[in-house]
């Protein structure tokens, strides 16, 4: 009895989840050739009852935090769980800036006219439905249903179980905005359950799903990457690297490495490994090491760097491919340029690498031949976002090479397809 | 002992496929900086070796020909293996036309400075390594590598196994312009083996592989998507639609549906369906039906399509999302565009569907709604294909919204970076 009663339980939760890509599908369908007018005033009509609605969404937040003392969360996931006037105010201001983002939606990227007459335009349209699974970070529930709708996608949200009183507020807050604006509210969607097994179903609906997108730990994103039928647009880890050359200025390397690991250590562009060029360890490294000890940061180096400085302790094979997300640092001395090039190869996640150096043609050979998303040249590997870049709002850092690489923000939420006119051509 | 002994096979073949993956990433790691010259002199130079070796490569085709003629192979399997004189001549042209495409690598897409002075290019780059895996068709062999190193990616090439001495004989050519070229000929592999765990084992090699391109029947590709840990660019079926509105010029309606048809049949462009609006059933679908059937195309039809002619058969309900790839072709009377559009919707392949219209505002309405990689307006569906669109030789027809959509050529097989240039900037 039990095997039938779970079996029909699976069938129903199965029969959940199909319905929901119908409706997401259906939603989208309309969403493809919404006006941009109407997309805009969903969202700002949306950051507008996400205002009206604080008192409600901090009432589920604190019914979320009530559950979630009693589990095994860390300070920081219940930092990420938290809500405050200030960071609920926050949303609907990003629900309004990507409102003012241009809609790339309909752009003609290119045109040819063929010599048979036919004319054939490269346009740009949404990519469809978008699933989006995340952990306990209730501002995702805005932010990224935001970036989807601006492209015209429809989005189904999967968010971690901690914050689900939070997101179900924030969302009824954004339906209000649909709703108001004359688009379907099946436009954004939350899975409605908090079973797990939803997470696997949701995968493999390849029929509704155009591209899942996961936010969170490597472990959630190596499991979504496994698991689904469904493209992922992914980025793993971001174990960026400062390379220190024998001709950096010493002012400039000491401002940028204290800048790219501790300006905030939790984020994917945050500094992981410094590498310096041996002939300047005593005259560049020794000040980096001072500034970075002193500001809190402990200090993991290979044995020359344990020479220059008692306060080191010995790195590990493990600490080179590692994302602390914390003020720790890994330091290595190498034998110039090529010897800094092939430890990124090894080491690093194609994320964020960044050149210290006055020499300008060893900065653009270390920017030829880093095969990361951002490759940069006398700058914070901080500067690694969206907005920084001039896009606006961006859901992630892609670390992957297919369809989008390193910030994704609306214009890489869309796809294109190829419009051709003609006045009865038929192939020779 | 059995086991032990398969063990030992397996380990060995994981050792060749890991060792393999490593000489292609070695090798696409020196690509990626190569000048446009030295790999427009590889192919020029592959050109000439396959002109040169014409006799080895027909004898190694005679002997792949001698081994298939006791399989289980159709004609047009035979067909598609077969090598002559003229097929090589093809295929070092081939190569010369892609000599003469421009190189798309190092071309800056984007140029922004930002206030605080650091200047971001998004600049192309290959995509890294490439897998391919096809049928048995010799000519793949070079076109395929042509285009992956036109890009400056490393290719790993496993054809089906009926023409393993033909593509090993082509693989030798291309080897000799890569190494006349100074270019490393690990730039374009072939699976060593033909074990069929062989293609497992590369589909999971994500560490070295950056894309996998399935050519070939649906069952291959599907496979390869099912199985794949790397990223996919694939197309599935190319069940492509005409739709002749009430609009319709006849004249363009019947030269276009015969050429989409029956120009060449086993082509993914090729049209598998005919829609017509109900009203000029009579006026329009009776001459078009006279002209397929005397061609000597069978019709396969709804009630209403069975009614205006009686040599008509009866379509099933797996008639409408069969892609026949021969001289078959289903016929349905709908109501209007809506109903087009939603029947192309439930049994389409988002390849290529085209409107037969002299309506403006229908026509627009047709390229807006339908969700496929080429919507056309008064043409032939066979003009899907890269050549057409100007693009140069392709590697197929993507149905993906994600990466590439549509004709894949040099350009889809690029990816980009960020080059971002400071003075010293850190984030604020």
């Amino acid at each position: 009895m039990a095997v039938s009663l779970a079996s029909t339980a699976d069938q129903s939760l199965a029969a959940q989840m199909d319905a929901l890509g119908r409706r997401a599908r259906d939603a989208a369908d309309q969403l493809a050739n919404a006006p941009t007018a109407a997309k805009n005033r969903a969202l700002l009509l949306a950051a507008a009852a996400i205002r009206a609605d604080t008192a409600k969404i901090l009432a589920a937040n604190r019914r979320d935090l009530e559950t979630a003392t009693g589990r095994d969360m860390t300070a920081a996931m219940i930092d990420r769980l938290t809500l405050d006037g200030a960071r609920i105010e926050a949303m609907a201001v990003g629900l309004e800036e990507v409102a003012a983002l241009p809609d790339p939606v309909g752009i003609v990227e290119q045109v040819v006219t063929r010599p048979n007459g036919l004319r054939i335009e490269k346009v740009r349209v949404p990519l469809g439905v978008i699933g989006i699974i995340y952990e306990s970070r209730p501002n995702v529930t805005a932010d990224a249903a935001a970036l989807c709708l601006k492209a015209g996608n429809a989005a189904i949200l999967r968010g971690g179980s901690e914050s689900a009183q939070s997101s179900a507020a924030i969302l009824a807050a954004l339906a209000t905005g649909l709703e108001a604006a004359g688009l379907p509210t099946d436009a954004i969607q939350r899975v409605p359950t908090q079973d797990r097994a939803a997470v696997g179903i949701l995968l493999t609906l390849d029929k509704y799903i155009d591209v899942i997108i996961p936010r969170g730990g490597k472990s959630l994103i190596q499991r979504v990457a496994s698991e689904s039928r469904i493209p992922v647009l992914k980025h793993l880890d971001g174990i960026c690297h400062v390379y220190v050359d024998k001709a950096a200025d010493i002012a400039k390397a000491r401002a940028i490495i204290l800048n790219a690991k501790l300006r905030r250590t939790g984020v994917c562009g945050a500094a992981e490994t410094l590498l310096v060029d041996r002939p300047v360890g005593a005259s560049h490294l020794v000040p980096m090491l001072n500034d970075l000890i002193a500001a809190g940061c402990e200090i993991r180096g290979d044995g020359a760097t344990q020479a220059l400085d008692t306060r080191v302790r010995p790195a590990t094979a493990e600490d080179w491919s590692t994302e602390y997300l914390a003020p720790i640092l890994s330091v290595r001395l190498v034998d110039g340029i090529d010897e800094a090039i092939a430890h990124i190869a090894t080491y690093g996640s194609q994320h964020t690498e960044s050149i210290v150096t006055e020499d300008a043609e060893t900065a653009e050979r270390f920017l030829a031949r880093v095969d990361s998303a951002i490759v940069m040249h006398n700058a914070s590997t901080q500067f690694a976002d969206g907005g920084e870049f001039g896009m606006g709002a961006e859901i992630g850092i892609s670390t992957g090479k297919l369809h989008a690489r390193g910030p994704v923000g609306v214009a890489e939420l869309t796809s294109y397809k190829y419009r051709v006119r003609g006045t009865g051509q038929i192939r020779p």
